[in-house]
């Protein structure tokens, strides 16, 4: 059986598989999305309208035993950044789109009037079921319904009330494997291009469905072994390792040290409080109040980074508490207490909110006076504003850029419209070059400088020094390479330091594809994917001039290095 | 004595006078408010940022005999479109500038903490008072306050409480002979420029003003002779004539009739119920009531068509009720009734706001639900929400394109982010044309198309054909060197039709620059700064896809004509 597309015609709800076209057989996740974007969705369109498209896709090795291969890449011409986008997900979701042998999946057209829909996929097609009883309602809630209603092993994904209101700032949410809704395809504002269709919710049914084709067993078999023996080796991703006991949060004291954790709307890089919200301390909480972990987001995870964070009593669990959402709803805000963190990440899971965009607003809104930096129960209230879908919540739910706008403050950290992450450009001038030239807008993900910035993974440089231009694009050469494989980024500490875990890689690639890849293929083929977002972005009036930092990084001098961001703007063109 | 630049610090309370450098003798208006921010902003600067600066020129014959002269532009680098901006008035305060020869006052810097100033400008220089008292309050107070202070031969600038919310609405206003505050430079959110650098007013005091140097007496009466024939002969601007004796309403019934008068957030394109807001009714009403009609907005204008329009009592004057804030506050906003549309232009007035923005932003609030159409005591307390600047008047105060965002509306009628005037341009095609490739974003006086679709003034055409490009660039360089001259634009209507009129014009620039000038150097003049404008917009980001209207004007056919905007890429491309 070969692998298909589901086409979803939102105008009069029709949802019909459609064979592969025979050059899309070797792409998945990032690849596919993109691909398809940028074939089928007219750049200058309003990404609201009828004419952008919202397009699902597990990646290449997505489904089968490989580890820490969980990922849903999920793409649409973003309404936060007018550009491209393309935001993934670890989820048992993807898993079985692969298992039945889903491509992809592309929503199209627009509803028309305000009823909701949800969307059942199963081996048969697609059918659709009035989700209105569900819209304005918490995702908590909502997906423990939807469990009850379409069983436990149905995959879940959906959309909150951020993105009823059409916000920025809302995310694509998967069920995690107990069902919480804490598994995001966050960034870019893809819930509400969702949202904007009338499609609420995609339930999966996976009965049926005949598992991944592995074009080559043998070799696929050896590739995924070299791959295990590197993550169960390297200190970053190995069991008992950094980001298995302390998940990602273990950043929080490293890059605080580093005086690159930015502190209220981006005013510090470093702040003695920091300890208190960190991967150790949450991990020690953890222990101590109940909740889980180490956990794993999708099943066949070896890194296991994840984990189930609870209220004090150990009730309530939220999922969750990513180093992102610590630190945007943490130290951001002025905020380092661990209980008023969960409980605002606990708030952006239940509203469909992305943590990042969410704590980027809540810094310019904190900064524009709305509640003090620090206040965590004030945040907290902004929150529900969204819920009650109030003008300040409807604000707020656009995210950093247009909040910071209305309440007429200079200070805005965003690239393309989209929230900075947490690491200050001015302190690690790497991460900011890939903020800057990503065609996603700013994204850690996109080119993770850190590694080699601050970690020392994948060779040792200089946080302060300018000259970054290089090791920005080939670490988003590859990083687009392995979004499109299906793998967690995550196996990128490995494979950067241990070649054999690379190679294994690659083999696993060839395994299922029945292809030859080498290593040296790699670059090329993450290449070949940003080249086609730029030519999106292009034909959508972006230049080199929305290649940049906002002025203040370029201004303000950050203590504690008081540096200000000094990469130069040929350094910054130079990058792609 | 030579022409100066009165250069203000706001840094540090600094005003100086400088020489105006020989290279800008020859500039006025438009002219010199474009070379000069060109000059000296940097195009990708922060709008309300440090580096941004505002710019005032009178025209090359303002503060002359020179009829209809007495212009005043304003510059900058728009937060509204990201663009360069020229927004301008007619208002006395610019014929006082002329006659101190101040050829432009550069406001530039930015005054630290919250403290608002008042800077006084006189022969001797600028004088800096605090103006804290006059923050949050409503402008018809406050000029009434200012001219008591300062005397009522005072010129007066200033900005109102949306420049406070640093809104993308926000103008600048100028008190016109009576002092009401209802003589704006509307358009861009230079109010919030002015605003941000910490200055809320200027005040002029011309006394000792040598008067404006004029080269060539003889050439020069000539000149303003042979315009004011023209002028008196024609019937859009004879004493009597169409101006003269409705305003600019006059053209309600006109557009209305045309099917391009928008209604309802540019869904429909004519509405019985117009009649009712027209001109001819406005001077009924005003007749009957008391006010003022005819009027002019400075001192010398031959054409007249201004008015004081009042309450039905007679009392409490608001100032004019053009033609295009009643559309926009009028059927734009399903209001059909002038109290309404008079208390709402009072209430633009009052705070600060630009109208066609203001109802360019109600039309999407109200599609947006947050009153209904045709509510006018409702769209009057969102107006009260600006002044108590709350979350939705901070909303509403960033204009059209924030609050249809915001609101979640994809029907969003801006180009380059600034609202839509009164004509739809999918009924009359040049008008479209005008407004996507003028620098300045959506403006209909850019490149006033209407005139020969609509008006037979200056030829005649039909104004379905989509074959605009040639008239739009033409009216656009006429207008920008009228832009420069300082006269207003409504003698275009005269001198378009009588060659004698135009010739007048040159000849009068001649007189006061002592050059030789012919109608051929007329379009050079204005390409020469439109050039300079597309320049700054290129380094600011700009490429041709922002030459473009929204994506419903192509797809959503308007009533009564049902036609679309059907204007090809190309021919927008090909105007500059």
């Amino acid at each position: 059986m070969p692998k298909k597309i589901l086409r979803v015609n939102m105008n009069n709800l029709e949802a019909k598989f459609e064979d592969l076209p025979g050059d899309y057989a070797a792409l998945g996740g990032r690849g596919m999305t993109s691909t398809i974007v940028a074939k089928e969705v007219p750049p200058t369109c309003n990404p609201l309208g009828i004419h952008n498209k919202l397009v699902f896709a597990p990646g290449i090795v997505t489904g089968t035993a490989a580890p820490s291969s969980g990922r849903l890449s999920v793409g649409g011409k973003s309404p936060l950044t007018g550009g491209i986008k393309e935001a993934n997900a670890g989820t048992p979701f993807s898993q079985m789109l692969a298992r039945m042998r889903i491509g992809a999946i592309i929503i199209e057209g627009k509803h028309e009037g305000h009823d909701y829909y949800l969307l059942k996929v199963t081996m048969d097609g697609g059918e659709f079921i009035n989700a209105n009883k569900w819209s304005g309602k918490g995702l908590y809630g909502v997906y423990k319904d939807l469990r009850k209603e379409f069983g436990e092993k149905a995959g879940i994904c959906g959309v909150g009330i951020a993105a009823e209101l059409l916000g920025g700032n809302s995310g694509v949410c998967f069920a995690d494997p107990e069902g919480l809704p804490s598994r995001y395809a966050g960034r870019g504002g893809l819930g509400a291009v969702m949202a904007s269709k009338g499609l609420k919710f995609i339930i999966v049914d996976e009965a049926g469905a005949p598992g991944v084709e592995i074009a080559n067993q043998e070799v696929f078999k050896e590739g995924i072994k070299k791959l295990r023996d590197a993550l169960t080796s390297h200190d970053v991703t190995k069991p008992g390792g950094a980001l298995n006991s302390y998940g990602t949060a273990v950043l929080v004291n490293i890059i605080n040290e580093a005086g690159g954790l930015p502190q209220r709307n981006f005013s510090s890089g470093q702040d003695e409080r920091a300890e208190k919200v960190s991967g150790e301390a949450k991990a020690e909480e953890i222990k101590k109040r109940g909740g889980t972990r180490p956990h794993f987001c999708n099943p066949g995870c070896i890194i296991q980074c994840s984990e189930v964070w609870v209220k004090p009593n150990g009730k309530d669990p939220v999922g969750v508490l990513e180093y992102e959402s610590v630190w945007a709803l943490g130290p951001n805000s002025g905020i380092y207490n661990l209980d008023d963190i969960g409980e605002l990440i606990r708030a952006c899971n239940d509203l469909g909110c992305d943590t990042i965009e969410a704590g980027g607003t809540l810094g310019v809104a904190m900064e524009g006076g709305l509640v003090k930096f620090g206040d965590g129960k004030g945040a907290l209230k902004l929150m529900e504003e969204i819920r009650n879908k109030t003008p300040t919540g409807r604000i707020l739910a656009q995210g950093t850029e247009i909040t910071g706008k209305v309440l007429g403050i200079t200070r805005i950290p965003t690239v393309k419209g989209q929230s900075l992450p947490a690491y200050d450009p001015r302190a690690i001038k790497g991460i900011g070059v890939t903020y800057a030239t990503t065609p996603m807008g700013a994204d850690h993900t996109a080119g993770y400088a850190i590694a080699p910035e601050i970690l020392g993974v994948g060779g040792t440089l200089d946080p302060l020094d300018p000259k970054k231009a290089e090791v920005s694009r080939n670490l988003q050469l590859a990083t687009a390479a392995v979004d499109a494989s299906g793998y967690c980024l995550f196996i990128a500490f490995a494979i950067l330091d241990i070649p054999e875990g690379l190679q294994g890689v690659v083999e696993s690639l060839n395994g299922v594809l029945g292809a030859n890849l080498t290593v040296a293929d790699v670059a090329p083929i993450g290449k070949s994917i940003i080249d086609t977002e730029l030519e999106f972005n292009k034909k959508a009036g972006f230049t080199s001039l929305d290649d940049r930092l906002p002025e203040f990084f370029l201004e303000e001098k950050l203590p504690p290095h008081n540096t200000v961001f000094d990469v130069t703007d040929a350094d910054l063109d130079s990058v792609f």
